[in-house]
Formats: C-alpha cells, sequence, structure tokens
C-alpha cells in the first residue's frame, strides 16, 4: 500500500467542548461528546479492567471461559425503514457488539419500553423481525423484560438487547494492539443506514433507492479470524459517528496516524448523491452492516480475500494503513490528490439513527 | 404449620382479558395482562427452552458453566425517592433477577435512554448511585451504552441493566419443582417501595416515614441455598405484581393451591395504614428488597433461622404452605378467620413503580 501515500501531513484540529449542564443530543451521537461523556462520567464512576478498555464489549474471564458481554438500547425513528426495523437492528446491533471481540454470539437478552397505546401489531412485526435475525445469526433470545410507560412518557418503543459470547481463540483484539504499517480494511459500502433513515424521516427521495445495511456479522469475523489469525489487530462497526469517529478512536488510542485514501471506500451511487446534496460527509453517517479491522499488513492480503468470499464482504477493500507519523490524527487523501483531516463526529448529526 | 389452615376452600375466580389492539399499561404492571403478553407474544415468537421457563433469568449452559441471564428496564418515577433511586434499583432489580436462580451475580450491562435537557448533575448521582449499588453487591459494571432522543421522546431517563451470574451449586431452582405441603417463606414485610414510590407521586405524607427496600438478596440467597440445599424449590422477588402476582404463578405453573395466613405476612404498620386509606391491597404492591422462597417442609424451619440472621431476612416468616386442593388457586385467611382468593393483578395499579 506504500504508493498509496506518497505525502505524510501534520497539523491538529482542536475542537473544543464547552461544559454543559444538561445532556445534548451529541451526547449519544457517537462522537466525541459521547467520547466526553464516557470518559468523564461512566469510566470516572464504573472505574473496572473491562469497562475502562472501552471497547463496545467486555471482555469477562467466567469459571475459566472468555466471554464478551455487550449491550445497546435502540430508539430508531421510524421502527420500519426500508432494509430493516428496529427489530433486526436490535438483534444484529448487539450481535456485531459481541462478535466484534472475536467471539462467537450466543445469547440476547431484551428489554422493552413501550408507550401506552403503542400498536399490539406492529409490537409483533417488530418480535417477528427479531426472532426471523436471531435465528439467521444462529442465537436465541433467552431472557426479556416489558416496561410500558403512559402515553407521551416515550415515543412509541424502545429496545434494549445484551449479548453474551464465547471467545475460543487464545488472542486479544483491542484498538491498543494496533501498530504502525497495518493495514485498515473495510467491509462494504458506507453510510448506507444513516442515509436510509434520514431519507425516511426527511421523505426525501433519491435517483436510486437507498436501503439500510443491518446485518449480523459474526460469520464474516470467523472468516477473517480464520485467515487472519493473531495479525488481526482490532475489529469494529462503525455505527454512530461512523467511519470518521471509529477510525479517530483507533488513532487516538492507538497512538498511531491513519491515513486513508477516498477512492478506496465503496459508496453507493445513490448514496453518495444523497450525502452530496445534503452536504453530509459520508465518513459521518451510521453503518449497521459494516465493519472495520485493522490487521498487519503481511496477513491483508489473505483476509482481504477470505472477506470478499463472503457475502457481508463482497466489496472490502484496503482502504489505508496506519503511520507513526501525526500520531491521533486521521487523514483522507481526496480524490483531487489533496489530504484533509478526518475528524471525529462533533455534535449530532442525526438523533435516533439506532 | 398444618394447623395454620384447618379448612380448605373450592371455586375460582376468572377474569377474561378482552383483546386490546394496542398497549395498555396494564400490559407491563407484572400481573395478568403482562402474562398474557408474554406468553402470546413473546414466548410463542421467540420460542426457546430457555425462555419457555418463564423464570426471571435464563439458565444457560455455556462451555461447562452454568449461567444465569436476566435484563430488566427501569423507567420509575419519580427518579428520586425515600430510600433508593432509579439508579441503585437497577443495579438492585437486576443483581436480585440474577440470584433468585441461586447464581452468584458477576457482571452487570448497563443501557442508558436519556432525554435531551436532562441535568448532568442528576445523570451524575444516578450513575454514583449505581456504582455504590454494585460496590455493595459485589458486582462490576463492565460495558454500557448511552442513547440520548430529543425532548419529549423520553421522560427523563430510562436505564437498562442486563446482569450475568455463575450457578454453581448442582440442582435447579423453579416453579415446577414445587410440590404439595412445601412451605412458603417471605423474607419480610411488603408494599414499602411501592407505597413510597406512591407516596412521592401523590405527595401524600402518612403518620411515619415510607421507604422503599431497594436492597440486593445475594447474599441471604447464599445463606438460604446452604441451610436448605436441594430442598429449596424456587425462589422469585415478588416486584411488579406484588406477592399476589408471585404466588399466583408459582400455584399455576407447579399445579398446586397455594394458602397464606395474613397475620403472618409482614407489613410495616405506616405502610399498613397507606393501603388502607387509598384502598389497595398490599399483596398487589411492589417490593424491590423481598423474596418469597417455596421450600420443603422438612428444611422450613432451617432456612428460616438462617434468613433471620442475616439483616435482610430478619423478618422473615413462614407464610403459608402449598397444597394438593385448589391446584392453581392462592387463597388467604384473613385476621377474621374468614378465606379469599387472592387474585393476579390484573391491570395496572401504579404504572412506572420501577
Amino acid at each position: 500500500m506504500k504508493e498509496l501515500f506518497a505525502a505524510g501531513n501534520t497539523g491538529s484540529c482542536p475542537l473544543p467542548i464547552s461544559k454543559y449542564n444538561t445532556v445534548q443530543l451529541g451526547h449519544g451521537s457517537g462522537g466525541k461528546m459521547m467520547n466526553d461523556l464516557i470518559s468523564n462520567l461512566f469510566i470516572r464512576i464504573f472505574d473496572n479492567p473491562a469497562l475502562n478498555q472501552m471497547n463496545d464489549q467486555a471482555e469477562l474471564q467466567v469459571n475459566g471461559s472468555r466471554l464478551a458481554f455487550s449491550t445497546d438500547s435502540f430508539v430508531v425513528d421510524p421502527l420500519f425503514f426500508p432494509g430493516g426495523d428496529i427489530g433486526d437492528l436490535a438483534v444484529n446491533g448487539t450481535v456485531n457488539d459481541v462478535a466484534m471481540s472475536g467471539a462467537k454470539p450466543l445469547f440476547l437478552s431484551t428489554g422493552f419500553i413501550i408507550e401506552e397505546g403503542f400498536s399490539l401489531g406492529d409490537l409483533e412485526k417488530i418480535v417477528e423481525s427479531m426472532q426471523r435475525a436471531a435465528c439467521k445469526a444462529g442465537i436465541a433470545i433467552v431472557t426479556g423484560d416489558t416496561k410500558v410507560v403512559n402515553k407521551g412518557s416515550a415515543d412509541k418503543i424502545f429496545i434494549n438487547t445484551a449479548g453474551i459470547g464465547l471467545i475460543e481463540h487464545d488472542f486479544t483484539l483491542g484498538a491498543k494492539k494496533i501498530q504502525p504499517s497495518d493495514a485498515i480494511i473495510l467491509s462494504g459500502t458506507i453510510a448506507d443506514h444513516g442515509i436510509t433513515i434520514l431519507s425516511q424521516r426527511e421523505g426525501l427521495a433519491f435517483e436510486a433507492p437507498v436501503e439500510s445495511d443491518t446485518a449480523a456479522l459474526h460469520e464474516l469475523i470467523a472468516k477473517i479470524l480464520a485467515a487472519g489469525g493473531a495479525a488481526v489487530r482490532a475489529m469494529r462497526d462503525p455505527t454512530r459517528g461512523g467511519l470518521a469517529s471509529a477510525l479517530n478512536e483507533y488513532a487516538e488510542v492507538a497512538n498511531v496516524g491513519i491515513r486513508i485514501a477516498e477512492e478506496r471506500i465503496p459508496l453507493n451511487k445513490a448514496v453518495a448523491g444523497a450525502c452530496e446534496m445534503l452536504g453530509i460527509d459520508p465518513l459521518h453517517v451510521a453503518n449497521e452492516g459494516k465493519l472495520i479491522t485493522i490487521v498487519a499488513r503481511e496477513k491483508a492480503g489473505a483476509v482481504l480475500a477470505a472477506m470478499r468470499k463472503h457475502p457481508l464482504g463482497e466489496k472490502a477493500a484496503i482502504i489505508g494503513d496506519t503511520t507513526k507519523d501525526d500520531p491521533g490524527l486521521v487523514t483522507l487523501r481526496t480524490k483531487f490528490n489533496t489530504w484533509r483531516i478526518v475528524d471525529m463526529l462533533v455534535g449530532e448529526q442525526l438523533p435516533r439513527i439506532c
């Protein structure tokens, strides 16, 4: 890949976050404000080794087994959208968070918070969609809880899922394992989910239909680990905050520079058009069925080949590499061969995206 | 105990639940309507052996270990109340659901759904309260998620927790193990939590202060299992729906009659007075730090003695027994020595109690 990046760059882009007294939409954005809230409040108070890893899942030792444990709440609006609904999103989202540790997802819990007056027919559709997604992912939804709140106290339905998986390999994935000169592999097109939700909510129509990419990625991950083994450094699904936020977190935690090439990033044409029209950077838009993996360069080709053989990785691409230059910084070489800094999402681009 | 109940009784109390098109507050009540929703929707669609047990936790086999897994969402209003807040409630509630299987609770996940504009100071208080409760219970909060929704789309803050515990004994607790002539032991006073929330919400003041009983019960449970072993048939915390609903579920699942004696049921004086004034049956009111356990009668005395030595079981009492007569029915001998049927809560007594 070295030839991709003939020149490095320097510089930094400080964006001071002012102090708030109340929770802002941006605190749930998946970007910088959420990271601040997590670090300054949750990590500071809950302080324990598993949480402090700041991965999307905790790795736990239980009775001699290595378990992965993760949770996600889903508040997406609208509930039903092209390509999926809140039900399969809630299953796939937590399956993915568990699987990103390399674990085999096994069991899910689910907690429903339902607004009084919500359609029982829609609830049934959502539960059926959850079950279809669970069957497809080979996991079982084994325990649950239902709360109903008065009309006006919640918007229709919120779903939490938590998941348990078993880690069977003997190495650990994580941002701290990333080294300079690793390859950055993206499993497919970005921004499909976020643009779908946005277009549904705003009643926008584009030249070609867009649909959410919600999918369970654990089988693709199994292929990646089989091909790359311990050369696979880290894996993450770039959901809220998009590819840009996920890469910025990696750059910061691993203290490396990250360089990506715009023309290498797969993007559906309709999504690209929508982003351009709306003035949205697709790097900041949420994905629900994509992953990035950082792989030692000697295994990058083998991992990429394995990914491309899986339906969810057909468009996988090496989009860049890590470097010892500019630690903490993500830079993008544009199609015009100029360089720009790729920031973490700061405020909120689109609330209730998932 | 036999002398407690000189006469049996017969009869049934069918209460047909009409069909609804939309979710009613009663569907989250912990009573009959919620049971219908769970059976007719969740169990029917998610259908798997762990869920179908209909316990408050799933028992799972993972890599040779027996795990307990449970989840609960907390939507209590007000967020802060005498004796606790939504934070310790969310930790203790899931610790208890995990522990009722006899498991040692180990790890919790937490998912926050926060309304835009919620006080960051109150969020900090809640998170600190969660951490205090976690430390007290000897567990760690290891993974989490934060969603922020627009102002008006949720009421202040909702918290989901999911918990993992390890089952180290070699027997199984469950309603299906209950036999006729078992003893029913209650760990202490009932209705404290529900009456506290109600009085806060309605601005009621009683002659003596009332406060929530929220507490983690796993240490008390360890004492019960040490004293009773496999003679302990089942254990449950009577939260939403109260003691009445929990006993009705046992009677139905185990197909036994359950007879309890009113004068044996511990009740704080102020709570009793409040219930009388408000016309509320304390048997239907939620508890957050109490348990009932069904124990083979030969071990009931030993279990009771062990419970009374623990601070959370000081007022424990044998409140009744199971019988082969009147299967499915819960009856109460009143202080006036008459008998009445104790029904499961049907509609909703008080939404957002936990």
